[in-house]
């Protein structure tokens, strides 16, 4: 299986796309949006991006280009998300920690009461904080790395799963030109624009999924282009072949200007 | 007026401030948890951080900062996001662009068909990327920066407004100890955690609002910890001591586990 993921290598990215499958052929990319364009344009039939982390919230860029390329989500997979500080001195050793900027806020309280002298140097990405650590041969110098760029750096860890939050996951997703087949335990993503700003036309779209007991697993307002202006992305259990997933939609549509369903496929979380 | 915000100088951020406020004396922090901690902690009174753009949606450390301090919004401010090209030489001579990640992805387009030959350095912020041109005196290299660093560093700007919605703003909030009084024009946000996780439990809150015909702004859930498990963020027009807002919100109560009024304060957007 050939897989775009979100380059350069030894990202979480990568780290996911190994995970769902060990044996996959992956190309990188640097944007989430060369991935969606990989997939259409047929360089490969597949492309993992993330989609939402359990403390940073939904990857805008993921969102965006569900919207505007003709692709379907086909597979969810979870990765637990752990930093790690590499190096090859110890906590007394180390001044300077390469650090992503959004690893670096990921992991304050450790970097404050563990190595609160050290200096920070922030990095574009996680694979560039191992690559220039891997460049330094002292004992001054760590950084902040998942776990496939110490494998790919052969760079020792220190100290594992530094993170502050110790409950860290990203959701991935696994795009391509078709969805997945009912399995009887699915999740269905959708994104709506309703027909008219006015005040309780989202509570009647949501009626038609409680009225049906069809149990939301996310809900999230996103601007259409201009601030105060709202697209709806919604996930809900239940396969877009379900019945009564197929009456709450027609329903739905009735109040929509758009809706674009993503995709249904198996639930993993 | 003193307001601590994100640093380093010439972050949007800084920009954001300096509209606000022409005067304000700046203090810069490197992340959004330092901003809100030096408002709790009495360092000064006010902070400002991005909540949300236009293009990416949310950020995510705003909200978990939202949810963990005892902070309140005091206004809302909307930014036009510009990004521009700066350097010496002219679209001939470049062949290299610093620029930060998001706001690569922000200038595909530009970049892919008005400098398809040039490489792109990551760089770690926006202001970053100013700095290292700075340091270049040849007709090679350019940034992508915002209005604010090429005043910093004094950079030469060749194209301006490059990216690629021209459509692209982010709103930002004034934090501090105290909300607003009512104007009359006002918004609210709040988080809610529902009692139970059971279909319909969203639908019959958003019945309260929609009763009393006040109109969302913003819904967004958000993983309360684990994916799947849901805070939702709301904002809606009105201020928390307009009386049929009290009414609206003491029937929500009775539907959540958690509820907290991030403050109400004038719309702006």
């Amino acid at each position: 299986m050939q897989i775009i993921t979100l380059g350069p290598k030894g990202t979480f990215s990568h780290e996911a796309v190994t995970r769902y499958d060990s044996q996959a052929e992956i190309i990188f990319k640097p944007t989430v949006w060369d991935v969606f364009e990989g997939v259409t344009s047929n360089q490969t039939s597949f492309g993992m991006v993330p989609i939402e982390n359990s403390v940073t919230g939904s990857v805008g860029f993921t969102l965006d280009a569900l919207l505007h390329f003709d692709l379907r989500i086909k597979e969810e997979t979870v990765l637990p998300i752990k930093h790690n500080l590499a190096g090859k001195g110890n906590l007394d050793t180390i001044k300077t920690v390469y650090a992503h900027p959004q690893t670096h806020a990921q992991c304050k309280n450790f970097l404050r009461t563990r190595l609160p002298k050290s200096e920070i140097i922030d990095t574009s990405s996680n694979a560039k904080s191992a690559e220039l650590l891997s460049q330094q041969k002292d004992l001054e110098h760590a950084a902040i790395i998942p776990n496939i760029a110490a494998q790919i750096y052969n760079l020792p860890l220190l100290e594992k799963n530094i993170q502050d939050h110790k409950f860290n996951v990203t959701r991935f997703i696994l795009i391509g030109k078709e969805d997945s087949p009912k399995t009887g335990r699915d999740k269905t993503s959708m994104i709506v624009y309703p027909v008219a700003d006015r005040p309780g036309i989202l509570c009647d779209m949501l009626e038609e999924f409680k009225k049906r007991n069809i149990n939301l697993t996310k809900i999230e307002s996103r601007p259409s282009g201009k601030l105060g202006d709202y697209l709806f992305y919604i996930d809900y259990e239940g396969h877009r072949e379900d019945e009564w997933v197929v009456e709450a939609l027609k329903k739905i549509e009735s109040h929509s200007a758009f809706l674009k369903i993503l995709g249904s496929y198996p639930k993993r979380c």
